[in-house]
């Protein structure tokens, strides 16, 4: 698939990935477009040309097939193969995240934390133990790790960086809020918390203009 | 400002407003498109283009003023003024958020955090204190309440966002991975921490399709 796919549109595919689990969750076999378009409220030939970047996957008269559909977007997400997944940074944070359920059954597993804290080095969440950060080295040489999340504090998250692209991890998922300079062939995925707060906050005050 | 803005450009705003304010915090005064282009890393017309939808700012041949810039798009997403905020649900991840800093330096005012885990319930973070969530009605009724973030399990959102709405909260900011149905004049902003993750894998398999 060497087709130029545009950020937006990859953008919305988790949303049809995750409504379309909602739909198959509640065994629903397949829907038209635009039923997909009412419920995730945008407008059907939005959901057709999204869908037609990938192949379409429709069928006139039919609609779609939900579980098809489902598997099909999961692929060109990377959810068919398991990627293994570091957290530097067990404060809050990272602990939250070594929480969630959902991200295990999307082919994200979550094998070790890594900390400098005392308070936190050998506990465990969700049956993960949270590592010594000395080990870091050690423990990226002898097991496959695919993607470094960064819960770490900002400005350890340069050093941090350079680090393990230094070990042979080529994805950050970034919470550090910083922007981070890193070859070509890594790729990285910045988190903004704030940027969805802002967003609620023009939405409340947009009406009052 | 009745004119309709389109989403997409709404969803930019906050990150304009984040590279301008990494350029006021480094002594830049202006920019042209051109460079503001690079930075950001999209097209200039596309910058010229968003930004014309909220009166332009831009001065030919001498670039934005980034201070007014800055200042401008704060107010058009009602940075401007403060916003009081609640957190339910004061485990990790509550707690996460209310240990950011830049919340508040954004006009995002956490006020109080409410739990049900005795273990957590007095303690404070960043001097905030974590109420037992018994408490949540004579709270609301006593202190100006704009926002309410749920981070309190999943199963639990749905009751809590009545409980809030009928409280008079208008807004949600919802970390609970469920579309919640809200009254018009109630705003959300769904938090889906795994559509990044989802973004990333895309980055990582992309290559190798």
């Amino acid at each position: 698939m060497n087709k130029v796919i545009s950020n937006a549109v990859i953008r919305r595919m988790p949303r049809y990935y995750r409504y379309l689990g909602d739909l198959l969750d509640r065994g629903i076999e397949r829907i038209s477009s635009n039923e997909l378009s009412h419920i995730m409220n945008v407008t059907a030939s939005q959901i057709r040309q999204d869908l037609n970047n990938f192949g379409g996957f429709g069928q006139q008269g039919y609609g779609y097939n939900v579980k098809k559909l489902y598997e099909e977007i999961g692929k060109i997400l990377g959810l068919d193969v398991t990627h293994n997944l570091i957290i530097i940074g067990a404060g809050n944070l990272g602990q939250a995240l070594a929480g969630y359920v959902q991200f295990e059954k999307r082919g994200f597993k979550i094998i070790s934390l890594f900390d400098t804290n005392e308070d936190v080095i050998n506990k465990t969440v969700r049956g993960v133990k949270i590592r010594p950060i000395e080990e870091l080295d050690d423990y990226v040489k002898s097991n496959k790790v695919d993607i470094a999340a960064f819960t770490m504090p900002r400005e350890k998250a340069p050093a941090m960086a350079k680090k393990i692209i230094s070990l042979g991890i080529k994805a950050i998922w970034n919470f550090a809020n910083m922007e981070l300079s890193v070859p070509d062939d890594v790729v990285i995925e910045n988190v903004h918390l704030s940027d969805s707060l802002m967003q609620l906050s023009y939405n409340i005050v947009k009406d009052k203009n």
